[in-house]
Parts: structure tokens; sequence; C-alpha cells
């Protein structure tokens, strides 16, 4: 490795970091769509943005469905329904009642549906996943995570329709027993962007505090050095007190 | 839903848009690292980016385990040392002296750890979690990829060590048995990014061609209208044949 390149901080610009910052805070999971179709050059990157994702073992698992045809997004609208009124089974009133309410896909309105598989028996024995076999269904979300932020920078909403049942999906798809549908996902010209995720708009569910979710030098007990004024920093990092994001 | 506000397309200039692809396309899985520290505000915002990560009905399943205290991590490398003999036993000659030639983990160099965490409890019965009860798993996943992106325009590399047994991690970290350790990172600023994955560089395993992970329509069969141009335009949305990518 040559030492003389490597001392060279390579961050990005102020401007660029703030580009990745502000997709990363202003990607939703949307639900409204207008029917205006996708051009092909925005779809091929944002699949391609999703191709360059993570992978254990650079085993790149991964498969892409895309579906315009509305037929089979039909198919899949109707699984939807069908889990939909299973799922309302669970919850009491007023809950229930406000579950059954809201909006949670637009499988028929958004242009363009892609299903995201991961395919297990990809590559021989795989670098780095022998302890935890399910991390090429780890790699596959960091791939779908790409793809959504790159479809923001696009103008392009993605919704992710999360409850249909895989083995059901695999038939209205043709997609092979050994090869895991991980993510049914809704992509389009949004109605617009929410300004703040539609379940906390909604009233469903808060955007939890982070301070709790952080755990220094272990889950509990004492930290050891280094830590005195991480969690004053971490609270000002967010993105409506930070500068320049 | 005002309409007047809504015909917009609201995709970022050229300048953001380019600045997001090349978050994605530098992002490297780094194994290399400096050992100076990562500032504060730095490591805060880039745990900031983690936390504001998609999660199935607004779930936010995930914690941040941060470590820094050495003799911590000396017990993370001494697990990660078991299991890359442990892995080897399934390589023949020549790829297992390859396999244990690879430099594949930079936990002591790294001035940071972060376990990321998901926790199969929170919240009540989760909406949009009932048909796969693994989307907390995938949320968690897809804020890794955030931190990631986060991490590398803040020139901080993160190199995923995915070979620590949970049960083992959860011991030498004192995570509770509900608590899924999803992902051991280590964070510092690397020698350098690699110019290419170093599986790749190292002739460990090659990028896969895009167009055969594509399925238009199903995964087998004609696709339907719509798709005439697609192939032509993933071939050329490439990082070095698009512009101004």
């Amino acid at each position: 490795m040559d030492e003389s390149k490597s001392v060279e901080i390579e961050n990005f610009p102020d401007s660029e970091r703030k580009a990745v910052y502000r997709a990363i805070y202003e990607r939703r999971d949307i639900r409204h769509f207008r029917t205006d179709p996708i051009p092909d050059d925005v779809l091929a990157r944002i699949i391609q943005a999703a191709h360059h994702g993570p992978s254990v073992g650079f085993m790149q698992p991964w498969d892409f469905i895309l579906i315009k045809n509305p037929q089979i997004r039909e198919q899949a609208k109707a699984l939807f329904e069908r889990e939909r009124q299973a799922a309302s089974c669970f919850y009491d009133e007023p809950r229930r009642s406000q579950y059954l309410s809201l909006k949670l896909e637009g499988i028929m309105e958004a242009p363009v549906s892609v299903c995201v598989t991961c395919d297990y028996t990809r590559a021989d024995e795989v670098l780095g996943r022998n302890a935890i076999p399910e991390t090429d269904v780890y790699s596959t979300c960091c791939a779908i995570q790409n793809l959504w932020l790159a479809a923001r920078c696009e103008g392009i909403g993605v919704g992710w329709v999360s409850i249909l049942r895989p083995r059901q999906l695999r038939n209205i798809l043709g997609i092979p027993a050994h090869v895991l549908p991980v993510a049914y996902l809704c992509l389009g010209y949004p109605t617009q962007f929410y300004e703040q995720p539609m379940l906390a708009s909604a009233g469903w569910r808060e955007r939890q505090p982070v301070d709790p979710l952080i755990h220094l030098d272990g889950w509990s007990g004492e930290p050891g050095s280094g830590w005195d004024n991480f969690l004053d920093a971490l609270g000002n990092a967010t993105p409506s007190k930070t500068e320049p994001i």
C-alpha cells in the first residue's frame, strides 16, 4: 500500500456530504403515487445502484424482478388485501379501524413494481457467511437501501409492501423455491415526499429518541474512557441542528 | 393532499445526485485502518444517519453498541480468529491458503467498533410485520447501509465482520437473549478507499454482470410491453458510462 497516498482523509466536500444526508433524511416510504412512467435511464440508474450494494463474500445474491404488467400487479394487490384483512384481526379497536383506514401500498398506481430476491445458492462456499447464513439476506437489504436512496435523489418514491407472503408471491412471479423474495417495492413519482414518515404524521407511532438506543462499551455498565462528550454531540447531530445538513 | 404542491418532480439537482451516487459507488468494505480517533461530531452524524433508516411499522428495532475499550475489542478479535480457523476447514487448497492470507478485519486498528442489534420485542403488534417477521432485521440492515454511506462521505471506512457468532458475541457485549446482534462493524479512517472491492482485486470473486439478474414481468417467460429499451439503458447506467455520475 502506498503510504504517501494514504494520509489524506478522503471525505466529501461539504456540499456533497450535505446531498448524501439530504437523501438519507428526505427518503420516505411512499404510498401515494402518480401514474407517470419512469424513464428508462432513471430506472436503470436506480437498479445499478442496488447492484452496487455491499455483499458478504462479494456474493451479490440478489435478482431484480421488474413488473409493469398490470395483470401481475393486480395479483400482488389481491394478495396484499388478504393479508391486510388477516392482520387487522390482531388489533383491538380503535387501533383496528385506524389500521384499516391507512393507505399502505400503491401497487396499481405506481408504474413499476420491483421484487428484490435473495438466492441462497449463489457462489460456492461464501467467504464470511459461515457463522451467520442470513448474511446473504442482510446483503440484499443493504442493496435495497441503495435503491431507495438513489430513487429519492431521482425524485422517485419507493414504497415497501412488506406483507406479501413469500410462498404466494413466488407463485405469482414464478420465483424458484430456492430464491427468497425479500422485498416487493412500488416505484413511481410520488404525489409528494411526506415531510415526516406517514406513520408518524398519522399518529400511529413516533420516532424514538436516540439516546436510549446507545450503549457505550457494552450493553450495560460503565463505559470506558473517550466517551465524555459523545452523547452531547449526538444530540447536536440531528438534521435540524447540524450545519451544513 | 395539496395537488398544487404535488406536480413538481422533487428530484435533486445534478450535483446532489452525483454526490449520492458517488457515496454508493465509492463505498467499500474496509479492512485496513489508521488508528486516528473519529471526532465525536462525525461519529454522531453517522449514528444519527442509521437511526433515520426505514423500519417496518416505524418500529426502529435497532440499538447501537459503540466500543472503544480495547479489552472488549480484543475479545471480539479472539472470537473472529476462532471462526476464521473453523471456516478455513471448508475450503480446499489453493482456496484455503488464499482465504487465510486475506486480511478480513481491522478490529484492533479501527478506533471504534459498532455492534448494530435488532430487538424483536420492540413495539407491540408491529404494522406490516405480520407476514414476514424478519422484516425487523431487514429494517436494521437498511439502517446499517445508511450508516455505511454516511461514513463514506465523512471519509470514515466501515468494515463488516460477518463471522462473529451471535451467542458468543452476546456474552462478550452483555446483549440480552431477545436481542439479535446483526452486524459488528469496524469504523475508522482507512489507509485508503480501495478502488475496487477487496475481494475483486484479490482475485477471490468478480462483480457479476447485471443483465442475468434482471427479470421482466416475472422470473421467466416473455415480458409485457414497455421494456423494449430498458436493458440498453441499464448497460449505459454504470458509473463509468453515465454523466454526470
